[in-house]
């Protein structure tokens, strides 16, 4: 398993460029007070609203025309799915095939399908959604682009968010991204570390997994992980050979109630004028939770999606009394 | 009065180009259809959530120094208000005096404190605020920037949004924007048909208020307008002097429903996961009204603002069954 270098992601940030305009970092009026300018890194705002498209991106141009030829699929509980078939279409290549998990939010689907891709439903989460899919993947010949387990080139692709922040404010002390397999936070600890050591790079996880804080805690890779059921269906399940190589490179995580993510969806909307889905909001949730306890004097969050599931929007909008 | 020229708007451009990011120029899946791509201009994700800080940083920026000094002040409905606060902080100037209507929502009234403006809660609408405002600005001394009314650097701001699509997709051969004063209309009218005269550039009005239509109709320039109550308080009132005598620019009006706005506000939140203002989202309410019959194949639609009231994302939301 090859690791990840900042050189990586030099050179991700220069294949992806002229594909992808820069997201903005905006501050918050809201989250930010006395000592403390919280900013927003808006990659709910990326055209397929979310960041996933940076490592597909990375990843898919890296390719030799012949591998590009042959046909590629994803596993993905989403995003990357999304991200994936978008890169195809906008590529101009054959369609990919998106395996994704059947608790998979409609809007997701819909998306997948609509830039061409062939979409398979496969296992009830996304554990095993990936033991089933790799193994059509390999009978049907397909090239893999791996979502985030160990594949350098798409943690590469992920971590171009984080010398974005560093460019457009090199202030910024503290960033806080949500943790999933891992590859946006190592590849953010490793962009942002390389411009400024003093960095803090903060993985965010919802209370329904543990798999990012036990496996740093006991030394011990889940790879796989029974999680409880979260509105952040990208934020569940195992953490990727990668992450768990190179954590090193990242601070202690933080965690939040799932209670709280869906106060900072609506926050999202209500104050900021945004759409975040469950896991871009965490960052938010994170704030909103710990406040000061987070330290730092300027604190970008990775808002790392849009997609948010209309379901909870409306039990969140329902809820309250006008 | 001076007249808004292509080279006012070019000019413009480089003026506001080093502090402002060129915002998306997005297809929607969802608006798109056979024979009809539909292009989404996000002005809604501007920092202050409105196209409106455009023509204020170019007026702003074209004052001498001297003028700069004297402390700026403006008449808004609120995004105007926003804009001018927010670039009087941006360009580290002594705080600016805004006039409001006390319809105004308290989003917007918060974000205008927020960046260290002085608000004065003036009459029951906009044209009401503007007569007994300006009485005050005069008096004050203050360097007048105006909305929308004859202005012509603050429509050659506004009219960078044109530019900005005919350039993002030259294939675009029809824009939708919402009419208030007629600034970003006028605006964008000029800029897009000095690029390509064969654009069409269609007014989008709220059925409450037919200053507009009724102007152009009747050839009677209507500077204040009795309008109804509408959920677009920026798009009632009477309109501006340049926009009526540069009615020649632009193309024949559609006018939308105030439940059809409503519904296009829930459509950019549940398909688009953006926020969008309602006269944001008129431009969208036209298309799901209009359909085809605003013909064209390449349509852009100016998103001009996100700064949604939230009482009315709650009653659409609570309208909603699960």
């Amino acid at each position: 398993m090859e690791a990840l270098t900042f050189e990586k992601i030099q050179k991700a940030r220069e294949r992806i460029r002229p594909f992808l305009q820069v997201t903005p970092l905006e501050k918050s009026i809201y989250l930010s007070a006395e000592g403390r300018n919280v900013f927003l890194k808006l990659e709910c705002q990326q055209p397929v609203r979310s960041f996933k498209i940076r490592g597909a991106l990375n990843k898919i141009l890296s390719l030799s025309d012949e591998a590009r030829q042959e046909g590629v699929a994803a596993v993905s509980s989403g995003n990357h799915g999304i991200a994936v078939a978008y890169v195809t279409r906008l590529l101009g290549m054959k369609p990919a095939t998106v395996i994704v998990p059947e608790n998979t939010p409609d809007s997701k689907l819909e998306k997948i399908r609509y830039y061409g891709a062939n979409v398979l439903l496969m296992g009830n989460c996304y554990d095993e959604a990936a033991s089933q899919g790799m193994a059509y993947i390999r009978e049907k010949g397909y090239r893999f682009i791996d979502g985030g387990d160990e594949d350098a080139e798409v943690y590469a692709g992920q971590g171009t968010v984080g010398m974005e922040i560093m460019e457009q404010n090199p202030d910024i002390d503290t960033i806080l991204a949500p943790i999933g397999g891992g590859g946006l936070v190592t590849g953010i600890a490793v962009a942002a570390k390389s411009v400024n050591p003093k960095v803090r790079v903060i993985p965010v996880c919802t209370e329904s997994c543990s798999a990012w804080t036990d496996s740093v805690r006991e030394q011990r890779l889940y790879h796989e992980y029974p999680s409880r059921e979260s509105i952040c269906e990208a934020m569940v399940g195992g953490i990727g050979k990668l992450s768990y190589s190179m954590r090193g490179w990242i601070d202690e995580a933080v965690t939040v109630r799932e209670e709280t993510i869906r106060r900072a969806m609506l926050h999202a909307i209500w104050k900021e004028k945004i759409v975040a889905e469950a896991a871009g909001a965490t960052p938010i949730a994170a704030i909103l939770q710990h406040g000061n306890r987070i330290g730092g004097e300027n604190i970008a969050l990775v808002v790392s999606g849009g997609n948010a599931d209309n379901r909870i929007l409306v039990e969140e909008f329902q809820r309250l009394k006008l």
